[in-house]
């Protein structure tokens, strides 16, 4: 069987190929800066990992899973990407290292980061549209992850990060309470990883109570996700984490370590995974999926 | 017959109900700002005249063919939309005043414009996959809109400017011979004009040769937008055109004009309108796209 490890390998050398050849040199080059910076790779893993779960429980041809699957993969990986770049803006966050490296307008400029993750953002549905999976399924998957990447998802809730942080001129700084918090981070980061599942579902043809199995699985991962990463936050050294360290509780930001005391955040982390794994159970769908879970609650970057 | 202004109007009305309603409200006022500026409208409005003049031709209903291609009128003016937004940020153009309003980011501040830009540009790939057309038809258009919007296209053109701006870290500031200068523009504008009408024949479900003269036609309609911008940039006050004039000189760009000079530039904006309406011709189409054509030679903002 397939390990995590060699879903992640393949992730790699598709996302080394998965940019288009054709646009001018400089903006490539920002664009693979931003793009191949390392890091887990986890939601395309998840799009990969949850097409081959189904292909196995339903007994259809894991090669074609996989194929279908992995643009989609690749365009998660490319939105995640693109979010982390105007994300570590100076208009943002104004983040200046990124798995251990200067981020992306450090290096390029601005400017270029802005039209890099333009670019990145861009490329995420041409993958999509283009893809070998039916067109009926991809054009499904275009809906579910313009939804999760856009407005009311991902981008929704960096805007509410944004106003809490004051960085918005026509709003009030707010501070969040636990409610807006977990809203937040439900669309921040909830939103994509839900998508990166659901996607290798979809692709791979599995019924509606499959997906919405599926999608249970990922909303709790997802929460786990960010209780972890606030784990880290407190936990690690700016070395192990390969990004600056203690900096949401120093700007203000409400953590789960801030609000439940770290041993509760852990625990409630431990929660959401079992959770997630009984979703998984209630499909009969397994593969990689717990360990993806497992993997969340224990990684330590 | 329908007339442009009559597509302006439907254009106006299906953009106010086209953001997702159930985004944060601080996220869709910054977005709906962004959008709901005035402007011309020609690209959706190229959208639709393209649809039903493929519906004329080829005698099919005008109201699917228009049903079908509403859409995608509003995907590219989200597009066009998001574009402005980013390159008027300090960190491209640094423009401040945008059809006689402030800019998104001097009223919502940066990081928001940023934001509001990247949920624009994601929606209009929702539009695109959730529209009436048969779904092969919609995944062409989503292939052909992500691949003019994105590095290739308007994405790339974007960061050809900045280099030639000196705004690129990673590159040294080069400045645009004639040819570079026409690479860019094709970029820049031209590839979402030449979306803006394709789209509508795809949508209308056009054959191969009339997607083609449809291109032909929009190529030349975006090379004389350019040069016509270019003229006006010399020739109008701030007032008439609603956006600070002859930036683009004064920053040393390269023009039109200062290459050819006026006459001369006004000529080949002349011709190249004259060549777009022998495309149409040689496919027997009309419709209102002859009067674009016309309009887009003898607009005056």
């Amino acid at each position: 069987m397939t390990s995590l490890d060699d879903l992640r390998r393949m992730v790699e050398t598709a996302l080394e190929r998965s940019l288009p050849a054709s646009a001018p040199e400089p903006i490539l080059d920002a664009m693979r800066y931003g793009l191949m910076g390392g890091g887990k790779r986890l939601r395309p893993c998840l799009t990969l990992a949850t097409a081959e779960a189904v292909a196995m429980r339903d007994k259809t041809p894991l090669g074609d899973a996989r194929s279908r699957a992995l643009p989609a993969a690749c365009a998660l990986e490319l939105i995640h990407s693109y979010s982390l770049v105007h994300d570590d803006l100076p208009a943002m966050d104004d983040d200046v290292l990124r798995r251990g490296r200067p981020t992306t307008h450090v290096v390029h400029g601005d400017g270029m980061a802005v039209l890099a993750g333009d670019g990145l953002l861009t490329h995420a549905f041409a993958l999509l549209a283009e893809g070998p999976a039916p067109a009926d399924r991809r054009i499904r998957a275009i809906t579910v992850l313009a939804s999760a990447a856009g407005a009311v998802g991902m981008v929704g809730g960096q805007a509410i990060d944004l106003i809490a942080a004051g960085k918005v001129k026509s709003y009030p700084a707010t501070p969040l309470d636990a409610e807006t918090l977990q809203d937040m981070h439900a669309r921040k980061t909830g939103a994509l990883l839900r998508a990166a599942a659901t996607l290798g579902a979809i692709l791979a043809g599995a019924d509606a109570a499959t997906i919405s199995a599926i999608d249970r699985y990922a909303t709790d991962l997802g929460l786990a996700f960010q209780i972890i990463d606030d784990v880290l936050d407190v936990e690690s050294s700016n070395e192990a984490l390969g990004k600056t360290v203690g900096k949401d509780a120093a700007a203000g930001k409400p953590t789960y370590p801030a609000l439940y005391g770290l041993e509760q955040s852990k625990q409630l982390a431990a929660d959401s995974i079992a959770r997630a794994k009984r979703a998984l159970a209630s499909a009969r769908i397994a593969g990689l999926l717990p360990d993806i879970a497992d993997y969340t609650l224990s990684r330590t970057n």
